[in-house]
């Protein structure tokens, strides 16, 4: 993210990331680019405290998670991972724990209440590209690039695959698995692994009008609709519908819909109540 | 759609709707521009009824779906929801059986033996953008916009987003629902929400003969294939295939896939028997 | 393909395709450009039993898929088809042994263990997009063309779209399905159906070094990456998950990528290891 976003001040550091709440958008920034901000068992600990944080706490709306360095995320951590051939499994247990702690890391922020935009200003490769296509929004400069070069290394990315492919076509995503070349922001646009594009002098007052934008919906539709969302995708359509339409009977029920619909009419701005 | 798609002359009036047939298309148009076209539960009780008899009409081949004013349809009509607050049961009841006939409507248009077309030439809004999304094409012209904005008045487009994230890809998708801000044509043709985008003045034209290529099919062909395409869509490939494969059989011994086939060598106009 | 690609200097000819392996890329050429290269029984089960030969054959990393002359494949062969008429019960058990054949063909190059690559210069039609739409990655010249023209004859492409709406969108599909028209290699690309659209005169060079950049990876990699792909994308997203940490695990602990991450770390070419 841009300096401003990154800026120590008055923000709390925990382990690898620092955290700030400012005015319902609480942004997670990930500190180890001597690191690639490689997904260590920390990173992925303190991001996944986090997450759970922002989850829990009311005046979190919305959450950013960006990175410092020209790098974005550069996947899991290869020397912790060749570390731990050592051992007796030749580092079996310790490989199934780590890859089962991506996916938990992964699905948490499916799952989150809130929404997670991810916020790329350089380089996001394999779980770091996993990462950005398990958010439920991405922003990003033209200095961003996103690749899955596991092949490169004789390690497939396998589970970085789950969420790409959910994100992009199969020819798409087959592409950048198969050669392990790098695609550029405005590719990663164009094949749906992006939503923006934004010039680097104006990110932050983007993404500052983005997130808030969102932050000023009620957090308590916002959470309907997120889970619905990602409930009703793996859904044949008829069983879809039964699902969403008592989602939505439920939802107008809510006072925050019955506010919400009246300052419609009466042409105010809502005051949400719901939690 | 254009003056002369929905000029009263020749058509029927039925209620907020009126239906035109005219060499094999079928034209309805929603005509309540003064209410936005919302989906009051007497528009999807008209749009039902106009579907069913375009299903049950032989002469019918394809359905275009247009509207009347700049709104194509603003979703469903808040002020007769809101009414129902006064109920007993606060609505409940209500809304559960006015989100039920919508989805139902949307169903029946995926589910009709015949293709289905919306033509949008104005904004198209929550289940307004689901209809779009719900028909088996769209084409609209460089005015109409797209939009899903339930979020902001605290009710989460859950229903339309069942069509809606069938049609374009999951962060496009959640960008509309998070944001509820409104795409153009140009963008919602890049996400795959419509088909073409035609010039204003040439919309009639086009249009006309963009149904009349569908309608010179076989409308049993059209039918098999439509119902096959939707089907499989939600079976893994190998079902999938041997599904498809029943299919053509089937359609291969059909009479009309022999003449279109002897047409075909003969280089000659197919005439179509099947029903 | 090119001359280049198709010239008959050390291929092997088998019946109406011929073959060439060069530094571990097998090129598969349809060569019955008279015929329209179309899916005779003949010309799949050449196709299928060169696809076993390259399958089984561990000089083989990747497949390319060309065509000679102006049609790269024009799906189904209407006269064959045509002429199992005559037999006693008008062509059923013919008609159902072909399309399970051509499902068959179609899912082959989808389980194959290494990649299959359409290199398309021409007309793709039918069960000819159909091939297309099945390989991993597809290339094209910007003369290729494809098309589900099936409509037009009586016969809709009920089989080729398993594979076409799985690579574009569902009214991307549907419109190619229901109007029968052609799309170019430019609106193909657009729709994610093909990777790459090469000038005419950099064919062979693009192809071979693309085809090569895949060819230098390890084997086993791309193997267990290919199976896990297809395998996840019909799995809802925790069980995807579960089945790619396992994928995962297991490929950490294969040679190849120790192999490929101690060169990594070495800064040196990875000498794979694993069959």
């Amino acid at each position: 993210m841009t300096e401003a976003l990154t800026s120590p001040q008055n923000t709390s550091t925990q382990g690898p990331i620092s955290t700030l709440l400012h005015e319902n958008v609480y942004r997670i920034v990930m500190r180890r680019p001597e690191r690639m901000n490689s997904l260590s068992r920390e990173m992925m600990q303190a991001l996944s405290t986090a997450l759970d944080e922002a989850a829990a706490d009311p005046e979190v709306r919305v959450i950013l998670l960006g990175a410092e360095g020209k790098v974005f995320c550069a996947g899991h951590d290869l020397k912790e991972l060749t570390a731990a051939r050592a051992s007796e499994d030749n580092g079996a247990a310790f490989f199934k724990e780590t890859f089962d702690q991506c996916a938990a890391l992964m699905q948490k922020i499916v799952t989150l209440p809130k929404p997670v935009i991810a916020v790329v200003t350089g380089v996001a490769t394999a779980a770091g590209c996993q990462l950005v296509a398990s958010c439920d929004l991405a922003l990003a400069t033209d200095t961003a690039t996103f690749c899955t070069p596991g092949v490169n290394i004789g390690l497939f990315c396998s589970t970085p695959m789950v969420a790409l492919s959910r994100n992009v076509s199969r020819k798409q995503a087959m592409e950048m698995l198969l050669t392990g070349e790098s695609i550029d922001a405005s590719t990663a646009k164009e094949f749906g692994l992006i939503n923006r594009i934004i010039p680097k002098d104006y990110l932050e007052v983007v993404v500052q009008k983005y997130a808030s934008t969102i932050a000023a919906k009620s957090a308590h539709t916002v959470k309907i609709g997120k889970e619905a969302f990602y409930h009703q995708l793996d859904m044949p359509l008829d069983e879809a519908y039964r699902y969403a339409s008592q989602v939505m009977t439920e939802n107008m029920l809510a006072q925050d819909a019955e506010e919400g619909i009246n300052a419609f009419f009466q042409k105010r701005a809502p005051e949400w109540q719901n939690r």
